[in-house]
């Protein structure tokens, strides 16, 4: 089931750069293990803001939720999900 | 280059189905052609809306505009665009 | 599946009042299909409003969406869906 | 009488980890001990937020107030409260 | 138990005012009726706005809802409603 | 004259309680000194917020603003003024 | 007493221009007798809105609103009322 | 040329008061020197709020720009600006 | 003095064509007098809605507030006025 | 290609007044920099308020956002970015 996911992230003006730069480390990893994975399967930057627009394949809404809250970035995170669904226009069998 | 572009359908109560049916005719022609093109990415449902999210391929602005205003059900849309970049940690390289 | 979903009903001063009760009755009658197949889990009325807060038991993100476009009443909603998973403190275990 | 309760968990930052979790144990006895008294009837999780959507049945609107701000993590909440009502076309004559 | 209910009151420049006036005639008369026996306990005029401010003191969140969609204006306003307690501080024993 | 006043008081969680309850202590106080006076005509909580609902009498904006900036608890709070005057449907000569 | 009215006019696509015109004229006479009477102490226009920007010194809310819901274009306008009162820096002593 | 500028001041519960208190003296200082020069022409408190709503006739934008930014309490404010011009109704030459 | 003003058009869906057609020359015209005359210094299209940002360079708030509500589709606008002025930074004299 | 970008500055009240004199000289310089190439088109103050309104013409949207997010006053920046096009009625070649 697929969801769009928008993220923005807020790193508060004082927290520790190299803090920091390791949760960003660990989230790149997180995520590319899920994109591997097609769970995590598209993700684009937001011009000019620290957001990203993302949509996710997964089997259950608690799936979803899991991945989301244990992401390393996620205290930093305003997440906004919406559920969607395959559009009947589409001619890609895959278009997911 | 990428944009998100969330389209939201509002139809009058009184519209006059037969000529509405007519215009989504069209309109899912223009889709397909488009989406043929590479130009119209992806699409997605939002669920329980009358609304889509979509991912844009065009060469400039102004052609996003022009696809975009000549839509048949353009007349009745709310449009919301978002430019979009691609994203460093995906590791897919035609992630568009 | 567990969404939150609610509508808002809004109905034109000037709709013919025998239609919108004949819409009404075939909303109810679906509802109660729904409800019997354990589809359309609670519903609860807003006090005060011409509204209601219900809760979805599905399949799928694309089942639901196929539930609330084909409600009688849905040209004349503002609908709200948002997606619920099962709390890890509740006791009861087919809370859904 | 029910109401629909949403609740959302604002953690910052800095604040002692040990002493959120303390804080979280005793939100969830509370929990449980007012879910078993039928008070706290349902609690679903909101898909990647630290939020829930809860319905109360409740004695009064004055027993309401006392059990939501006496929750141990009510000092870390933004509370919406909405007064609901049973649905008239509900079959499920305990549909709370 | 105690409700502010907040109550807009908007008419289409064109409804036919004699249709209208016979409304405002039945709403106040049941107005009047709700105010003697103690369910509409307050009301107020909203300086510049057809609105008001009122305080229901009712059985229950039910009885609260069939009010209000019964009166004669409802189809032409917008409700607000939030649920109130007496405050700890008053001094006076019936501020209800 | 008549306003209604919704204040919203919003307390650091980090604030020293022994001095946040001195002020609600001097707060408590200044309240019921208003409501003796007549000033302060009614106070009502808001079900699950530290908030109230108030209806104050007053003999000009200015003596109102005094009253307001004066309040013990008033730099914790967000406030909201409307004016408000007697409806001309209520039955009861002295209902402000 | 001192209020800031800010007044939209809103005018139907379609409304009478004759009509309009008629209301405008009678709305001009009402504005010019309560400026002479001191009532509407101020008015200024909003740039590239129909709208205005107003100061109202009345004896109390309830002569405030009797004036406002007798405009002749109260009918088309949104209207938002301030309570304001004298600024103790004020060097004019009939700064009002 | 006029302008309406509301200026909203947010002060920190922890912020010296002997340093704000030394602010706003220098803020008054500054606002009455441009009260006689005609510059500041109105300003009103918004009943219930370390608020302000004022008139400004200046000779350009860039001026009022330049007043507002130096004023002392500016890193405090929230400030909007609405450009003016004469009401076209006025009965008052100098109505500005 | 400069102004960013942003217009959004809103054309009833049965709003006749042909007079559309004549109101958009009108336009037009109109505005290509205003550009050649340097007061509407710049335009640009919003990609994807029938709205455009404009910068105007006009003598006074007046000459603007008269210019925009005679423009021929001022009556389908919403329009957003900002006050600007030059940029300390800029490189350019003449960056109006 | 053409973006509008609006830019909101917010500085902690209790920032180091010299490491941002040193930020703000920076971002000057890249600013002028960005001016002298052509990309930062345009820069307008707003009346008031520490933002600017900007145009930028860039060769894709990549580039806007490497360039956005190395501003040296970024992480003080609300930033809103708006694609925009030539205007078809605009009578001058080079009006980017």
């Amino acid at each position: 089931m697929l969801f769009k996911v928008e993220m923005d992230v807020n790193v508060p003006l004082d927290f520790d750069p190299a803090k920091f730069e390791e949760l960003k480390a660990a989230e790149k990893a997180k995520f590319q293990e899920l994109q591997k994975a097609g769970t995590w399967r598209h993700i684009w930057r937001v011009v000019g803001q620290y957001s990203n627009v993302s949509i996710f394949d997964v089997e259950s809404n608690a799936q979803l939720h899991d991945i989301l809250v244990a992401l390393p970035l996620y205290p930093f995170m305003d997440v906004r999900v919406v559920a969607l669904c395959r559009h009947p226009s589409s001619l890609h069998d895959d278009d997911r």
